[in-house]
């Protein structure tokens, strides 16, 4: 039976539905490798909560699947379409609602680009911290559907850690309200944080109510090259001991230093094994943060230490981590992983990493937001060559496999998606897979939400 | 039909299971007033995660109600006795399993008091934030059951901000681990932090896995003394917007100055309608923000302002907030609200309860983490007086109403436990309500945890 497509379009205002298969085309893919993408039934943009339940209260009574997305930067899969699927593209819907100065909350909707966001409280001397690498293309419901990170989470803490309430449409199409907007509240279960990281299979986030801070100084960065990994590893425990509070420490492995070197020439050494970039925005603190923690790198043996004396310098600094997705991807098709494990285990999981770029003849470069322990191992293979795709999804598997053993997650920050979840279960065990699936069913008992992701 | 105790006594190390009911009177009741307890069918303190297991597997099958206890310190009944329950002490599960200072994150059983870790903590150099009052007595397992608060919140976050991961013994027995010891992780739904606040209505939390932060430097005060409530609440809200991060910052009403003035002479002005008390732990930054501070409670107008230039004066000026419980409670039996509203509400949150402490004819004290908008108006009546106690539950709920009407929570770190359960559902609406309800279902089918908790 298919379902009467024109019935939705008539409750909706003119062109908010989108049947043209060469223009849902567009919106079959996040930017995941490796993940299947069926053919949507049609792509509907829908610009207020009201419209976004006529969708729900549709595709309910009709049981048509139904995939929220945002900007599809995503890199698991999760935002991809299913077949038959209604895309719901949150795009439209990107009123920053209101910015309160004393209560310090911003109430946004979802189709906001997390760097409009930033900007807009930053105007106000206000700092909404959680910065995936994306931020200037992702949008914040994709920001809380998969709990992204970033590079300031080291200090800040990620998306989850600045949501105070959500308006979320369920799957029949009525809305709640979870959360609060008071810095505390403890009502309940914590609904909230249940839908965050969700990825779009308990419900459509139609509003945030999210926390800031006020705005820090702008960070000064030390770069450290060094011969031994396991030296940087002892560094980056060094200085997360020391109550200096990092705003960023970021890694990058000798394949990373070698990609970006041959990418652009910025005199990195090419036979180092890591580089370590690390930031301070405490201020007046800032310039002596920096310079202890240069200091405490060239004792445990760094070859090279840059201490950036103001924001120019310290932007050439970052450079080098900027530019390690650009370099990645000139060296062929990539697979990026996403492990986190903890800081006692990095010089493990990183010179497993070497075992397995041996073991299974593909390339593995590893940079990472190492002051948290995750890392984006990624594997690099030839796009044309089948039988080298086939080593990097095994690779890729390894690298997971690894991961849980030395006590880590497979996913730090980027989510389950499709991409991971044959792994899922692996980690939770089978227990709490079942709790996961039962609660699942309890906001979608038809399971019409975007359904095979995740669980 | 009566459970055989016996079998559940047979099956645990002798003395686990206490029967004699002058021994299980004193397991009754957690430190709240007006909260109905049961007569328990017996008393058991497991040591380990096994025996937990046996006890649940016991109750499940038999269908005896379990009510999960910690040190009883709870203000809302959370703990109380229900008829016939097995009360479930976790207080002898007090080992602290592991601090790992790499990593900085502790393994502890709930019965360890907070106070314990806080100090097996600082004497490697290492800081467990969450610090409610009743630090010395209340137990990991109890803060992390109701999410507990404390001081230092304004700054660091609540006990669910320190949460990796946690085991839990599920009503039929079976364990899991939920969560993860890695900083970042967002491998399915957040199980974590459902636990978490979850008032021992979804599983018994059998050990957890806590965030810590390299110590601090020790705070410096700053106190000041206002003859209006709304200068004092522009002076929270201008503070709180510098960007100097107060890790404490706390407020006395005039009726708590009243109190602690009376109950101490310590030359507080019995006129003045507000006194604030902030701190800043930023080290080599503190004498200056605490004088700053200082400095904008003059500018706005307070009467006296003291700057504490070491800990010894810091420690004498936040000795009034300190003093206000027992001085409260020499006034009479007590029902103390918890409620939170945004920071730009305060104002009008006091003004309120003026006039719902005249309306009721009660004395109606206000202390309160200010900093986060989280209050604790205590409401003081005569013990012996059964029209006071009742004009006392009178305005017990209409400061709980204006808290809902000035878009707060009904409880900002307490709990609902029995004291609020009929407020519950009137602050979630009826279908986050019947969510809430699902997945209490989910995790007890047969409604043996905690029952008449909660929801
Ligand atoms: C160059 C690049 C850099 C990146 N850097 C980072 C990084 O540093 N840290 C990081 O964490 N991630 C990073 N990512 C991954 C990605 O940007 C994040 O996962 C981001 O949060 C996705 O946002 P989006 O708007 O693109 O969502 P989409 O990709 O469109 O969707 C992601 C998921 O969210 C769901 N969803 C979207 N909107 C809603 C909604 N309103 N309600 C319910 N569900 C919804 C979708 O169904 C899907 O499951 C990066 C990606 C790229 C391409
Ligand atoms: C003087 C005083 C000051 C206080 N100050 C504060 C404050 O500043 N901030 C604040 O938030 N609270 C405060 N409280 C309230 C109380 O101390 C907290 O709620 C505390 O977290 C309770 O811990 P407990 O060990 O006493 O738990 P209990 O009171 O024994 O139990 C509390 C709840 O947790 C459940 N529970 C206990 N252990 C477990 C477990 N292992 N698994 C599952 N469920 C469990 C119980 O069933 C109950 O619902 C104060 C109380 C007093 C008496």
């Amino acid at each position: 039976m298919s379902a009467p497509i024109d019935v939705l379009e008539g409750q909706l205002p003119e062109g908010s539905v989108v049947i043209d298969p060469a223009t849902s085309e567009g919106y079959r893919h996040d930017s995941a490798s490796f993940c299947a993408a069926g053919t949507p039934l049609a792509v509907v943009r829908p610009t207020t909560t009201e419209q976004v339940q006529t969708v729900l209260r549709w595709a309910s009574a009709h049981r048509v699947p139904v995939v929220p997305q945002g900007a599809r930067t995503g890199l698991s899969g999760g935002a991809n379409a299913v077949d038959g699927a209604l895309m719901v593209s949150m795009v439209r819907m990107n009123r920053v609602v209101e910015i309160d100065q004393v209560d310090q909350v911003a109430v946004v909707e979802p189709g906001v680009i997390n760097a409009d966001l930033s900007r807009a409280v930053a105007d106000v001397g206000l700092f909404y911290p959680p910065d995936p690498s994306s931020w200037e293309m992702s949008t914040i419901g994709g920001n809380l559907a998969t709990n992204a990170g970033g590079l300031c989470c080291v200090k800040y803490g990620v998306t989850a850690d600045f949501v105070r309430g959500l308006e979320v449409v369920l799957a029949d199409g009525e809305v709640v309200r979870v959360g609060r907007r008071t810095a505390k509240g403890v009502a309940g279960y914590d609904l909230t944080r249940l839908m965050v990281g969700s990825e779009g299979t308990l419900g459509i986030i139609t509003q945030a109510t999210l926390a800031l801070r006020p705005a820090p100084e702008p960070a000064l960065t030390m770069a450290a090259v060094f011969d031994k990994t396991a030296d940087a590893m002892t560094a980056v425990a060094r200085i997360m001991a020391s109550g200096l509070r990092p705003s960023m420490m970021e890694f990058l492995d000798r394949s990373s230093i070698r990609a970006v070197q041959a990418y652009r020439d910025m005199g990195l050494p090419v036979d180092a094994e890591a580089l370590l970039i690390a930031q301070s925005d405490r201020g007046s603190l800032a310039a002596a943060d920096v310079a202890a923690m240069g200091a405490m790198c060239e004792e445990l043996g760094a070859a090279e230490v840059a201490v950036a004396g103001d924001a120019a310098e310290s932007a050439m600094l970052t450079q080098a981590r900027r530019l390690v997705n650009p370099a990645v991807e000139e060296l062929g098709a990539t697979l990026v992983d996403d492990v986190a494990v903890p800081r006692a285990r990095l010089v493990d999981l990183l010179a497993g990493m070497d075992r397995i770029a041996a073991d299974n003849d593909v390339l593995v470069v590893c940079p990472g937001h190492i002051g948290d322990g995750n890392m984006h191992p990624t594997v690099v293979f030839d796009r044309g060559d089948a039988a080298a795709a086939e080593r990097a999804q095994l690779a890729f598997d390894a690298i997971m496999r690894l991961a849980l053993e030395l006590g880590g997650t497979i996913t730090g920050e980027h989510g389950v998606g499709l991409l991971k979840k044959t792994w899922l279960r692996r980690e939770l065990g089978e227990r709490s897979y079942a709790l996961q699936r039962s609660i699942k069913s309890v906001f979608d008992p038809q399971g019409i939400l975007n359904p095979g992701k995740v669980l």
